[in-house]
């Protein structure tokens, strides 16, 4: 059963945000809410520093849906940013798979919101036109427990890799002497355990 | 890994809803009662929504097991009941094979009480005569944690798609302008979050 | 320790229903939504059945907040209703407290959203006029389980009684007899697994 | 805080068995369906065995609620036996009272279905007429484990004693040379931990 | 991916119950003692309902592992009882094996005690002799549920199907009408929920 | 058993922050790590807030136990700072209860890292002096929740109150009219559900 | 509602620990086994670290009850140890009482097996004889959380302090500089995420 | 789908220990603190026990990560041991890679810290280069369930075998004639359950 492993690889990769909107993320409750936040955020952070084309989608963002997280607006001004006009699936929407083609990177990092619908579907889509799917699990919220690992086990039998944001970094990042510094304050930002031992790693350092 | 998605088709897919009965209700407890009536009742919405040939089954329903959901009953008059003389795996009875080859569809919604059982035994026989089935995990229920993941396990591997009722909702509407009050109406009806954010919506929109 | 058991009289209680809006709901996470409906929807039901004075109160229903729930806004036409212009404490507004006077009741049945604040406050404050207070906990909520338990404990310690609706209902009812019909309704309505029992018993009767 | 230990005394104390009927036992989900027949048995067990004065009342059980537990009514042939034609608090039922008084016990056992009304009120009714009130927690049912909570802080504060069935099989019998093959069996029986432990001993020692 | 379905048949299928010893119980922890007890005895009670012939063995029972549980020593007193003097996988010992091939099935329902040792070494050895495997989830038991899905996940990689007792009597029976009384008995005895709606039944229809 | 409600008063509060260090942190495990940290710094930011004299004390911060968290450093730049040479219990500091004495204050919000030690020991010993302590329960963390839970009890049968950041906050402010901006930037920068509120909110009245 | 803090004196605290058995810990399912063998552990490295004077007793430790935990027989040799005759309640043992008495200490430190027996029985007896009772919640295990609430809730209504084994060692100890290295080292050996601060601060200091 | 089934042999085994350090071990919160010590200090004993190659790595110690957990250190003071200057995944380290290959072992038995990253990078990478990996999942740790749930998802769809440390005594063993002593001393020392079979075995064989 063994085979190649491709890694994620970020001359390769492009991440989807897909509808982590205001509105919709009263639905997400297979996460806590302080938790569920700091991952998207963290995933939006890393697709910044590993300079990753990313590709923003809402859907009815005039209406209860909300408008997208005002963070990742802020943090992705020049981002392809594509309100879907009513397709449940963004792979249904052309403009979107044209901002994905147009990047030419076959690995695909997708959260979104709900896990079930708005990541699933594009997913099992993409996967279906040859791309690498990887499903941020962690940066991905729905209604609860049950209906993610439902939602998990049709795309892990589809081909999709589940992975965290955590895990995301790691691999595209490959080796902390790329960039000490920029990695360790990623996740200072958004482990708080992490951002703990730096903190009494430096008081003892420059307490002596 | 990747192959083609054929997604849920509303001209091609039929629902059957099994065993939901009063008594076998009681046998549920891997869902709180209130969250699994009303994703019961969901799934019976959705059906009616998108015109899904929809098919009810009973075991020995003037025993213990009792009768079938009368919300169910009255939410499907026209449709075929096949009340089972003693048939556990209801494929095994011709009469309800035949009620859903008669509809020509070849995608399975199946829904039913117990998991393990009265889900996985008619699900199994019908990806061997294949169809493609889904099965809705949120509306079907069973006796604890454990075993549904048993036969999620089970009916996984043997191919059947794990599903939420939304997701099945959404994959059959494709796209919110085929009809946004039909749909947001079903929302509104079985998801609250979803219907609060309806109605702030709409109070500030009137109020305005 | 013991001492005397006044019991909830209908002829002597009043319903609080505090801060139930359509945003504020999505604070909500230690219930599931559907359950969480659900009881607050059989507290109306029974403060309409025993036909028990009704007043509801919200904080800036004009802002992000939200609208009172149509659902309850529709249960009690005629109740009083006080939008209150900025007071946290409901208590603190004199036109709250006053209608709560004029209906003459000493036993005080407090609901609301969030716990610790929009029910714990005026519940203090009630207990401090010496009224009697019955929080029924199942139809409050707020952000977890965690400081859900720090309020009943801060509630406890001054003097309120926690109870669930079902239990608010049985203790006014005080005896079947009373009216079958209506109270069996109320059940059915909001206790699937009583709805059932009822189904199945109808059944078996009607069968024979 | 510290005062007298009154102990639960087996010349001084009756068990009350309430609504524990088939009908009302599909509400009881706080407890897994295995284990809370094993306590309600368990009880029954005890209250034999020490030849307890035990009171079995139902409410309406040829209605939807149901007959009481066929091994209860078993366990018990010669006991009071009130089928309360509608008095939701078994203390308003003047029989009820009557048989317990008849008893001329101060110490009263009580377990239920559901816990918030069936065991809380004729608790409290218990504990304001001065009896002393030990509430077996175990072998009492309700709808979920905050309607639980919510009446054992109810009638703790009210001054009932909760207890488990194992602590007032315990307390009851004092000294293990009372009798030990008599606790020992009714440890053995309901307890599979225990039971395994002495088929160990057992083995062991006739082994050699 | 859809395939044959093979179902469980009760004239070619054997029990193997593995080091269900009263030592060994003490490390199971990821089922309640009374829920799993119940399963245990309800996997043997179905095995002597179908007749299907019956292998017991244990490990070391005469040290600290403990004896075989009583009660299916006593299920079986004339089943194949092999003692392994050391083997941990059974199928490395020989008379194991050859009394499963002895009974000429080719499927094998397995449970035991622990899990991801005494069931799945057995599991993964006989299905790479080309026997089907139906793994009894919670008829066996482990340390805790982490250890459990570790163990699942490798059984079901390999091949085995998953499933709880109560899926496979059903599987193996068919059809109620081969036995209504007799399968009816099995679930009243090992399923209390079941019980209840059969005494509610009885006591409707009696009383008429 | 009702009393008087004394309610948190801005103008006679301050806040006690108990040993927050960046190595003991990693012992807490009653909270999501993201979770805890949100807390702190909300309640840091509530006593900034509402201008309450505030308090930070550690304990051998050159040690293992690491420095204080550098947020909490940075917030109150101007606080007393008590590094405690030893004391385990911060009252027997006499350095740390001059200064609480030194604000005039009575009511003590207390807050800290372990709860059932840097916590409930300055608690006891503040309410054995006739102060008015306010636990912070959800800003307080521990082992598990069984540690916890003993310590709460432990704080409430002395008389504290327990909160969570967000009640304490409610209770200071007492009405929204005193600052709606302040209060609302508070909420929105630590309850992720009320910033999605306020971004709906804003979308659709800047929209129109 | 506010009184003395009187505080766990290292000179005149006992520590009773009661039926730790060999046998009866296979009972223990509130705790996870590695934990809870910890905490025992914890506690008895910490009475003899404070020279506590410690009393053992035992229940039938020759039937399959099973010996005393032999770590604890060995970490105190010259401790009383009264393998009781048949008295459940510890305290009806008058060589028991006698032991503790002649100790003459009258705080007294009290974990078990199982907890609303074996600690809450001599715990109510001490209570009633005016001693203060603390007691060790996390070296005190019973069959489930549910029977451990119910003990809790009873000791603490009577008066004893409910602490974990980190509290009781803090109260005892009172300040650090009694003896770094002593307390230091306990908790190392008992709580990991200590023992890994100081690990990495030691490795920090000695590579400098 | 059944095929052969390759054991873990001890003479084709190699065991690898990924940053099991000081720092990072803060951030597995998957487990409970002592149980996770527990399993790793358990499987380097059976590393040792069965005299399996073995080889340690690191990420970092001298910052904030620390130190390789001490009693690593000390339990393999001859075995290779690579702190990698930077590399995430350990595979990427040449001079790892060349550690395992030197051994001439096939099957690599991993556990570390973090799971998704330290053990499923390299596991993904041998399984490429057709090693048989057995995941050792209760000695890996992260950050929660589910990122757990997740890592163990992409490894085992790899082909990866999740195990517990248990599993792999067991299976490496195969008899315990091989060594009783041995092997019961190794289970005696993780598994307090075990430990205590063995404690009763022994005082009642000795007391005779």
């Amino acid at each position: 059963m063994s085979g190649e492993y491709t890694r994620l690889d970020k001359d390769n990769a492009a991440v989807l945000l897909i509808d982590h909107q205001a509105g919709l993320l009263s639905l997400v409750r297979d996460f806590d809410p302080d938790t569920f936040k700091n991952n998207v955020l963290a995933l939006a952070d890393l697709a910044k520093y590993f300079n990753l084309p990313t590709i923003l989608t809402t859907s009815f963002e005039n209406g209860p849906n909300g408008p997208l997280v005002p963070e990742l607006k802020e943090a992705f001004p020049e981002a392809p940013y594509i309100a879907r006009p009513g397709q449940i699936n963004a792979w249904d929407n052309e403009e979107f798979v044209a901002a994905i083609k147009a990047t030419g990177k076959k690995q695909l990092i997708v959260a979104g919101v709900v896990t079930e619908v708005c990541v699933a579907f594009p997913a099992l889509s993409a996967l279906a036109e040859d791309f690498e799917v990887f499903v941020v699990t962690d940066a991905s919220g729905t209604f609860n427990a049950v209906t993610r690992d439902a939602a998990w086990d049709r795309m892990s039998a589809a081909g999709a890799q589940l992975m965290s944001w955590f895990a995301v970094a790691c691999e595209l990042h490959r080796d902390w002497r790329n960039d000490v510094e920029g990695l360790g304050a990623l996740f200072s930002n958004h482990i708080p355990d992490y951002r703990n031992l730096i903190a009494s790693y430096t008081a003892l350092n420059s307490g002596q």
